[in-house]
């Protein structure tokens, strides 16, 4: 579809922080203007705006700070991108997931309620709320008692991230808010809500994040064996999913006067930022595997068969795409234990050099550990420092460095991290491949793209090409070729994909000789791996047992 | 013995960077005045005054820094005790070791010889010379080829830094020097020919540093099986040897002009300085450990029996005492480990913090990783950044951290490294008790008896009270005692330790909660300590194997 001037859509990317507009022209993907707003609020950590103190673990977020990126963020996106509100056919999101709220029928907060406005239960909680985990633990103990046939769609283990685990922890702490949620609904859902006036839910939240299978949430007998009073839970949920693509309808006027953009036009369904990236990236293919490498890893894959793979995070038919398994899988701590590296094993004079030469202290330690020869600094590690979520699924496991000697300098932890995550990532592939959805492509997205040292080694450890999505802004771009799909201007995702994404081909290709001693290495590692992870030696366990309930309490 | 003025001995301890002279008296062990001379040349490990550089890995001394010792720090000593020379009824020393030099039939060190003074192997090789690695793993190959019965007394390694690995390494490297030593003496040896002006040999460095045992060297043939010139080498050591406590002379006339000295006074067989501290610690009684912690820690025991002890460095009959078996353990690594977290595993604030307060950065860990349970960090270690002695005797082993965590911080680490050792400490404790010769008392002397916190962990670990050399200068009063024995002013060793040495009897005590804590801890040490200590793993190894030849050297 080609028309002058040029069609454009917008995808609005709803971060943790901040919300991103990008305009894009739907013909090719050209990213012709974006603008940033960041959340007022921020993530609601510590206490309610002024209300009371939160205890640990918790982690909120305020809806208006959400609808002002729709008033900000859109019109100033359109400006820089200097195209005409009339150009614009079609607006998609994306979320952070799972970001759960509890509504009323008409789609209103609960938090804005005067009733509620004091109660922390009543605001939306950000997905790294993290204080469920006693309910998350009850629902996979019940599951297993009970045989739940979705728990192995999860890898064995609902997270206290899902809507489940949050809307029960509600219900454990404040049953009034709980029984004044009409509503329980994904922001991904919510902000589309706002745009068309209409409750709607997109299959990719219902599926990884609410336990939607086979057609259906978890049954009532299942959830009275929870708490009695959860049985009836799914009724705030139930509502016709729409597939990924699809419209959730149109821009209302009052959308329109909010946004700046015209009245009428197709808004896509609601999404998660890691899996429509995927379109961004041109991901989409069977087997195409991406990575979106930041603070933590996430893996998402298409196949046309339906698998269990060890630990994945979950598979959702149509959960990326329309006619294919969605699968997702994570590595708990990636760009996470790179940060724990500078804080802890560094010295005064990295910092030093670091602020001399006006660059970060992780700058400096990557230099000096990319001049090294594979194994040179004689070390192994483990990259469990919050545990491993695929191909394991324990929580519970810690990081290990051995081969330390006096010799040791802080770049070769630093370095031995890095390929701690690399070996991660490889269990991950391989685990695919023997479940029998064979891994043929990797591309990463993210963060950790910047860092070429890190991302070569990747493809050295992986023995593969590793390609690049070739965008700044992967999930905004994602949301916008909905939005194009929505609008019909494409007539399917992976058309679309393949018209608007943008992929760097080959950005880092291993080398031979590095890949073949990385092979004696990734040995090593697995030979770890499964000693410490698989029952060989219980010692993680048991450090984390010893610990003494007065000491620090242990992060997730 | 009381006489008015009061007799007293005095003790010359030379250690690595100086020496120090003590004044004592000899009915009590009062220490009534020292004094230090620091080395001119220090360690020579770069280049020959005036000479060529060295390779990697050397270390000599001059001989003229030790007599200077003699010059200046004895009469110094005298002068601040405030003593009359002829109060002065003995006189004894103790060295580093195995320090080792070769000299000509006279004593003259072949370094004073112009003909030689630029050749590095005339020169004394430091204890940490540790250059004749290829010689020693030599010696353990053909003696455990062999069938060598004397293997077993030095836990089946003999070491690089000893008299027959280094002088070895001369007949490779330096045909003319080797030739033309007509004597391989011990410093501490040749320190006291410098005092009597006859040469003269004790037990205790024959035995544990010269491979005497059972009243004789190792055989011609085996010395050939090492190189077919070798076979007459101990024609070099030959010479009868003193037993320990007994004088080996009389003060002559030019060393009594030398040190201000009364001419003809005993002095005392030369001694080594680890050994010679049990006196200075009343630590002689069978069952008594005495451990000197510093860099790395050496442990002293006499037992009744003979014993083989896993990985001990040397069991001497009359090796620290006559008429007992003297054993002699060590862990490689220590302080060394302390300095290696502060070097590598902090942070710019602990740094900053250190500085404001006029503290070292030890300090600042300490305190921190003090005010923890036990189990807190969560973290457990192996302390094998060296290697380990004893009891594993595998030099190619390396340090280990699990339980990391992305909350572990850098006093976390500093507190494991602290608990590893003395781990460490309890596994030789267990294995002397485990080859028969238990340890009943245990008493630490050394630089680490500073840190109250790593004291008392190691009393806790260790289940039992530790005891307290209750001196700063161990050595320097370990030879006076000597010397006051050689003067006849006590019976013997035991009856002058027992008047002149120095312990604070339950220095520390266990608390009976945190050594139950340690218990557990403890089995979880042995469980990592087996696995990759014996086989279960040899990833250590590998990981040793796969540092290529091009990359850094690797400390032993």
């Amino acid at each position: 579809m080609t028309t002058d001037p040029p069609a454009v859509t917008v995808g609005v990317d709803f971060g943790t922080l901040s919300g991103r507009a990008l305009v894009v022209a739907v013909e090719d993907g050209r990213e012709l203007g974006s603008a940033v707003h960041e959340y007022p609020h921020g993530v609601v950590e510590h206490r309610l705006p002024g209300g009371p103190e939160l205890p640990a673990d918790w982690a909120l977020q305020v809806p208006q700070d959400w609808r002002e990126v729709l008033r900000r963020a859109v019109p100033e996106a359109l400006a820089a991108a200097g195209v005409m509100p009339r150009q614009v056919v079609g607006v998609g999101t994306d979320f952070t997931a799972c970001t759960v709220l509890p509504a009323t029928w008409d789609g209103t907060p609960l938090c804005e309620l005067p009733a509620y406005a004091a109660r922390p239960h009543a605001y939306p909680k950000l997905w790294r709320h993290h204080a469920a985990q006693p309910e998350a633990d009850l629902i996979v103990r019940r599951a297993e008692e009970s045989g739940q046939p979705w728990l192995a769609r999860y890898g064995g283990r609902i997270s206290s991230e899902w809507q489940y685990a949050k809307a029960l922890q509600v219900l454990h702490e404040d049953r009034e808010v709980y029984d004044a949620a009409d509503r329980w609904i994904e922001a991904a859902d919510w902000i589309v809500w706002q745009l068309t006036g209409a409750e709607n839910r997109n299959m990719c939240t219902a599926g990884y994040k609410g336990i939607h299978q086979d057609g259906g949430y978890p049954d009532a007998d299942f959830l009275a064996s929870l708490h009695p009073d959860f049985a009836g839970f799914t009724a705030k949920l139930e509502h016709p999913l729409s597939p990924l693509g699809a419209a959730a309808g149109r821009l209302t006027a009052r959308a329109a006067e909010l946004t700046g953009l015209p009245e009428g036009i197709p808004v896509a369904v609601g999404n998660v930022d890691a899996h429509v990236t995927s379109a961004a990236a041109r991901a989409l293919d069977p087997g195409h595997m991406l990575a979106i490498m930041g603070t933590s890893t996430c893996h998402i894959m298409n196949a046309e068969v339906l698998a269990e793979v060890p630990g994945m995070c979950g598979v959702v038919d149509g959960g990326v795409v329309p006619g294919l398994w969605g699968y997702e899988a994570g590595q708990s701590g990636v760009g996470d234990l790179f940060a724990w590296a500078v804080r802890t094993t560094t010295s005064p004079e990295y910092a030093a050099e670091a602020r001399d030469r006006g660059v970060s202290v992780h700058e400096v330690l990557t230099e000096r550990a990319a001049a090294q020869p594979v194994g040179g600094h004689g070390l192994l590690a483990l990259d469990w420092h919050s545990g491993n979520r695929s191909v394991l699924v324990d929580h519970h496991l810690s990081g290990l460095l051995v081969g330390l000697t006096l010799d040791t300098r802080p770049e070769d932890v630093y370095r031995a991290l890095i390929e701690a995550t690399a070996f991660g990532a490889r269990t991950i592939v391989e685990a695919f491949g023997a479940a029998g959805v064979p891994v043929t492509e990797f591309t990463a997205a993210g963060g950790l793209l910047r860092n070429e040292f890190l991302m070569q080694t990747y493809s050295d450890v992986l023995g593969r090409p590793v390609h690049a999505l070739a965008s700044e802004q992967g999930p905004a771009l994602g949301a916008a070729i909905h939005a194009a799909v929505a609008a019909g201007a494409h007539p399917d995702i992976r058309a679309a994909s393949a018209a608007m994404g943008r992929i760097r081909h080959r950005a880092w290709v291993p080398d031979p000789a590095r890949a073949a001693a990385y092979d004696l290495l990734y040995a090593e590692y697995l030979a770890l791996h499964d000693h410490f992870g698989r029952g060989g030696s219980e010692v993680m366990h048991r450090l984390r047992e010893l610990r003494p309930r007065t000491g620090r309490p242990h992060a997730e």
